[in-house]
């Protein structure tokens, strides 16, 4: 079924690079791309208000589709007014599909045509996706945006393998199309291939034979080198159509977002942030920040002047010592800076684009962070 | 050394009660009597941060002197700008002695007329606090109200040791009235003498003597049953003069406040809103609820429904799923929801008094709780 309500707007294309400047219209509101979508797994990024959340800049945020339908159920949020009422977020949200999580998170996974049983790696519970199921659960969940259920494998791995997944990807996505039966939803495909650019283009061909409303971009940031990771993008984006968003799952550092978006990527998501600020890792324009090193103890500079977070109304002293005693607020306000930064970096980025200057300010931001 | 810029003024007591309607000017704003102070442990309250705060109608915040020597240090605090600029809360501050928590926490504790040397109940280093040492402590940090250092024992205890000690608290409140060297810190004397009422007076007469500008009930709400405390209340508050502030230490429930403020008292503090709402324990009109119970599991409704703090935008299904999903999220919005739910209270219980129906209020929240 076709989502109604939704449109991508394509407004402008850098003049030095690929980046592109867009709109994504749904019936949520509108999500200014490129974009970055905090995770907030089972219903909530961690330690940060939807209020918080919102201050932060962020315009969509995504959910883990395993992680709810392990907890508290996706009956449970229908049951509660879906995701949007049952987390208090009234912008959009997309959902992922489980592929990713089933494959990295669960006990006991075994594949077959049909779809994926495993064990839950809460209680070791007894369960099963299928791309029907997981298009189910997604819609009972009440997301924006839906992701097709894919078969993800670890990289490197054998090329037989790979391309195995990969087709099987692209089966259980035209099994999802048909399985879709919200029009308030827009249905996304995912392109699989690992590091293959043949292969990749292969599979986006396909998806895109079975016109999908986007197409993300998944597989990657698993571990391989940089490099491959955006030689894989330089081969398998012009095998996607220009008139719809692209996705790139999973990432990432601030320079993998600068250098996708370089390469024309729409969206993004990463755990970073998040993950990072609770271990008292924090992103600025001048590189990380480790806040528990001994240096910080009498720092009064807040992490950086111009932020307008919460976290930056204290000093770096404060912040140390909220790790160091082991206080929630230290995890709390650095997560929230990072959002925050990563969010600044987006529509610095969205500006540059819109003013032919995307690739100053990739030099500049790189030459930053190495400094 | 007297402090200025500081004034008690009281405007009304209740006529079916001795429950006062007050104001304690500061310079750093004034604080509407009765209140409750929520506990900033270390330079914190637990999982809120300052903006959250103020917005639960808190006024003004306790710091522990005992914990803050210990990490970062008051020297740390004070090169940061002292305690005020170090948690970014420019509202009112009181910091307590530290004699509670050096018999509470404290590993091998010692106590001469000199002070107690003790080791610290985080890496074992050996310290020593004095009544002089104390007020050091309290000046670096900065806070608004500082308190006299004291000897708490514990209860029940014989006779003779609970006399020693509230003696010995009058001899070194007398010298921490000398040390004091800050005029724009006031200082509090904290009367002990166990639940003996004759003892209670005689301390709160020789305080009285010294002539603080407020005065604290300490050693209480340590295991007696409450009324027991509000015994004690009854036969010390008479001997303390009307026109200081009353500040009665680390009480309570929602029932002690209330029937302790019938009694005359005008300050508490407490870490039952924050340590509860950790524990999923949520307070109410209608009683505790606790979060992880499985009754919750598809609750659609809020904690309260006229209640404006954030917690409250979501349903009890979602905070209990939080919970049980050991999210941060949870505890956050638990302790911002009791905070908020303990600073109505006093608000209702300052309107109560000022039309002279405290009685008719506390009979009503008593049998809320009950119901």
């Amino acid at each position: 079924m076709a989502s109604s309500g939704f449109r991508f707007e394509l407004m402008h294309t850098d003049t030095g690079s690929n980046a592109r400047r867009g709109r994504l219209h749904t019936p949520r509101g509108s999500v200014e791309l490129p974009t970055f979508m905090p995770v907030g797994t089972l219903g909530t990024v961690k330690g940060v208000d939807v209020d918080r959340l919102r201050s932060t800049g962020s315009q969509i945020v995504l959910g883990n589709t395993y992680h709810l339908a392990l907890r508290p159920g996706a009956d449970v949020v229908a049951s509660l007014g879906g995701l949007h009422e049952f987390m208090g977020w009234s912008g959009p949200i997309l959902t992922d599909s489980g592929g990713f999580q089933v494959f990295s998170l669960a006990d006991r996974v075994k594949v077959t045509e049909s779809g994926v049983s495993f064990r839950s790696h809460i209680d070791g519970s007894p369960l099963e996706i299928t791309p029907e199921r997981s298009i189910a659960i997604q819609e009972l969940l009440g997301s924006d945006f839906a992701m097709a259920f894919d078969h993800v494998v670890a990289l490197p791995n054998k090329r037989e393998v790979i391309a195995d997944a990969t087709w099987r990807s692209v089966r259980w996505a035209e099994r999802c199309r048909q399985a879709a039966q919200r029009n308030d939803q827009m249905l996304l495909g995912i392109v699989q291939g690992g590091l293959d650019p043949r292969l990749r283009q292969d599979c986006a061909k396909a998806l895109v034979a079975l016109d999908f409303q986007g197409y993300a971009i998944g597989g990657l940031s698993v571990g391989e080198p940089p490099p491959e990771m955006y030689a894989t993008l330089e081969a398998t984006i012009p095998a996607l159509p220009a008139d719809r968003p692209r996705y790139l799952m999973g990432v990432g550092r601030p320079e993998d977002l600068v250098e996708s978006m370089a390469r024309g990527v729409d969206m993004f998501d990463c755990v970073m942030p998040t993950r990072n600020g609770r271990n008292a890792l924090a992103f600025t324009d001048r590189g990380t920040i480790r806040l528990r090193n001994a240096q910080h103890e009498r720092d009064s500079s807040p992490l950086e002047a111009d932020c307008p977070c919460p976290a930056c109304q204290h000093s770096r002293g404060y912040l140390r010592h909220l790790f160091q005693a082991k206080e929630m607020l230290g995890p709390i306000l650095t997560s929230i800076h990072n959002i925050t930064y990563y969010q600044r970096l987006m529509a610095e980025a969205r500006l540059a684009i819109e003013s032919d200057a995307f690739d100053e300010f990739r030099r500049a931001k790189l030459a930053g962070w190495e400094a």
